[in-house]
C-alpha cells in the first residue's frame, strides 16, 4: 500500500471561492465584520466531479492507493480578517474534505485546516481539531507557523502559545503537519518557492532551539517539502547543535520530526534519503500542488515522485516499504488503527 | 591557486564591537542620533594577532590560498539606527578590512559591506561602494536583501528601489553577494540556520521573477550558502519557472547568478555540484563563520569544504579548476585583472 501524506484539495468547485470572495467583500466594508459559517451549495456530483480527473486520476496513473488529505494550503489564508473569518473558512474546508472522505472512503483520508488568526487565541483552532478528529475522522492537521502571511511576527513553535494545542494533538494522538499558506507580501516572496521551503527551515530550526519535544515528548510534526533547506544542509544544522550546545539532532528533534519526499527532481529525493534516517522520511507528493508540468527532462510529472523513491539504488525492499506506508502509519496512529 | 569567495572578518579586536556598542548607546538615548564616524583604535599587530590564529591558520592548514574577505555579516546589522550608523559603522567595517588586504595582500581581497538602512535611498551604498572600490582596491561587495533584519518589509531585489547600485556593479564591473546581517527577531529566527539561508531561497526566486537580468545583462550575484534551499529543490524550481511562463532557470537566471559551497557536508557538496552547471558554482567556505566544529562523523572541522570539493568523484580536473579559481577569476574581474 502506498500513502501519500501530502494532498491538497486545490480543485474544488468554484462555490467554494466565491464564498471566500464574498468574505473578502464584507471585510473590505468592515475588518471587524463577524462571519457567520453560513451555507456553501456544493452537491455531491460536483464533488466527485472535480477530483476524478484530478487526484484520483492521478492516484491511479502514478499507482498510489491512499491520500492524507487536507485544504487547500495556499488557501487557508489566515492573515485575512479576524477569528471569526478564519473559524467559518475553515469549517467550511474541513466539511468538504470530510464530505470526500465519505465518498471515497479508500482514497481520501482527512488532514484538518485550523483556523489560526495572527493575534487571536489558539483555542479555537483546538476546538476544531477536536471536532475533525472526534467527529469527522481526521487523522492529522496542518499548523501555519506564520499566520500572518510572510512577516514572521507572531509566537515561534515552541512558544507556549501553543501548547493547548500540542497537548490536544498529544492527547488525540494526530501529528501535525507545519504548512503556511499563500505569501500576501508579493512580491517579496513567492507562495510555492520561496516562502513554503523558507518556513519549513524555519520550523526546523524553531524546534532544534525549544524545549518542545522535551515538553511533549510524543509530539509529532511532519515538515513537508523534503524538509525545506534541511536535508542539503544537514552538516550545517549537525554543526549548529553542536555550536549552539544542544544534543545531537537525533536527540534533540529526530525523535518527533519527519521529512516529505516533495522534493521534485531525482538527485533531490536521493540526497534526503541518504541524510536523513529512513524512519524519518514519509512518501509524499503535494499532488495537485504547486508544481503541475511535466519535466522535459524525463518526460513524467515533476511532482510525481513515486518515481523518485522507486527510482533510488539505495533503499532496501524493507526501508521503501517504511516510506511508502511503514512510517506512516507510526506516524498517523489513528490511519493505523482504521487500517487495520 | 585556491580562491575562497566568501569569508567574513570574525574575529575582530574588541575596539570594534566597543564602537558599536557606543553607537547603540547613543541610540538609546536619541534614536535618530546622528553618528559621527570618528576613530577605532586599533593598531596593525593587532589586527595581525587577530587573523594569524583564524583565518590564516585555517588556510595554511587546508591549502587555500586567497579568501575574498568582508566585514561580518551578523554584525552589519542594518536595521540598527538610522542611515548616519550605518554609513559610519560600514566605512570602519571596510578600512579596517582595507587594512588587512595591506597587510596580507596574497591572503585577501576586500569585499565592502554597503551602508544599507530601511527606508532610507540607495545613494551612500552607490558611494561607499565606489569608494571602496576605486580607493581600496575592492572587487565586490554583500548586499543585504532585508535590512530589516527579518522582517522582509523592503523591497524585493527586483524594484528600481537597487537600480542605481545594479548600475554601479555593472560600471565597476563588481558582483555581489547576496547576504543578511543577524536576525533581529529571535528566538523565531536563528540566524545562521534559519535566517540566512531562508534569504538564499528568497533572493533567488526574487531573481527568477523579477526584469531584473534583462534589464542588468552583466550583473552577478553570488548566492552564498549553497544556494539555500534552491539546488535540493532544483526540479521544483525548474518546475515553476515553467508554472510560472518564464524561460527556463539557464536562461533567466543562471547567466548571472552563482552558488557558493558553503554545504557542510559530503552529500550536500555533491548535490549542488550535481545539479547547478559547474560554471555556476564558485568555491567557498564562509571560515571563520557560523559553524565552527568539528564533525563527529568525520573529524574534520565542518567548514572545511576544500575536503567536500576534493571528495567529490564525479568532477573532472578542469572543472574542479573553474570550482577552485577559474570561475572567481570570471566572476570578480577585477581580481581576474590583479592576478594577472
Amino acid at each position: 500500500m502506498i500513502i501519500d501524506c501530502h494532498g491538497h484539495y486545490t480543485t474544488a468547485p468554484a462555490a467554494l471561492g466565491e464564498y471566500r470572495e464574498k468574505q473578502k467583500a464584507e471585510l473590505a466594508k468592515d475588518p471587524q465584520h463577524q462571519a457567520i459559517k453560513g451555507i456553501i451549495d456544493i452537491s455531491d456530483d460536483q464533488l466527485r466531479e472535480s477530483v476524478e480527473g484530478a487526484q484520483l486520476k492521478l492516484q491511479r496513473e502514478r499507482g498510489t492507493d491512499l491520500t492524507i488529505f487536507s485544504p487547500r494550503a495556499s488557501w487557508m489564508g489566515h492573515h485575512i480578517g479576524n477569528a471569526s473569518t478564519s473559524q467559518a473558512w475553515s469549517e467550511h474546508c474541513n466539511d468538504l474534505i470530510y464530505r470526500l472522505t465519505q465518498l471515497y472512503p479508500s482514497n481520501f483520508v482527512g488532514a484538518a485546516q485550523l483556523p489560526q488568526s495572527p493575534g487571536a487565541g489558539i483555542e479555537t483552532s483546538v476546538a476544531e481539531l477536536e471536532r475533525c478528529v472526534n467527529q469527522l475522522g481526521f487523522v492529522g492537521c496542518n499548523l501555519n507557523p506564520d499566520p500572518t502571511g510572510g512577516f514572521f511576527t507572531g509566537p515561534e513553535l515552541g512558544d507556549r502559545y501553543w501548547y493547548p494545542l500540542y497537548e490536544k494533538m498529544c492527547e488525540l494522538q494526530v501529528p501535525a503537519m507545519i504548512h503556511v499558506s499563500g505569501a500576501c507580501n508579493t512580491p517579496y516572496f513567492q507562495t510555492t518557492g520561496s516562502y513554503y521551503l523558507s518556513a519549513d527551515t524555519i520550523a526546523f530550526m524553531q524546534m532544534m532551539t525549544s524545549q518542545l519535544f522535551r515538553d511533549f515528548p510524543d509530539l509529532k510534526f511532519i515538515i513537508p517539502h523534503g524538509g525545506g533547506a534541511v536535508p542539503y544542509h544537514w552538516g550545517r544544522f549537525r554543526g549548529l547543535a553542536d555550536m549552539l550546545k544542544l544534543p545531537p539532532l537525533d536527540e534533540c528533534v529526530m525523535n518527533n520530526v519527519y521529512f516529505d519526499t516533495c522534493v521534485y527532481h531525482q538527485p533531490g529525493v536521493d540526497l534526503l534519503l541518504d541524510v536523513i534516517p529512513v524512519d524519518n522520511v514519509l512518501f509524499a507528493s503535494e499532488m495537485v500542488g504547486a508544481v503541475r508540468g511535466i519535466d522535459s527532462e524525463t518526460g513524467h510529472y515533476f511532482d510525481d515522485t513515486k518515481r523518485y523513491i522507486d527510482g533510488n539504488r539505495a533503499l532496501s525492499d524493507e526501508e521503501r516499504y517504511k516510506v511508502f506506508e511503514g512510517n506512516a502509519r507510526r506516524v498517523f496512529a489513528r490511519l493505523s488503527e482504521r487500517l487495520g
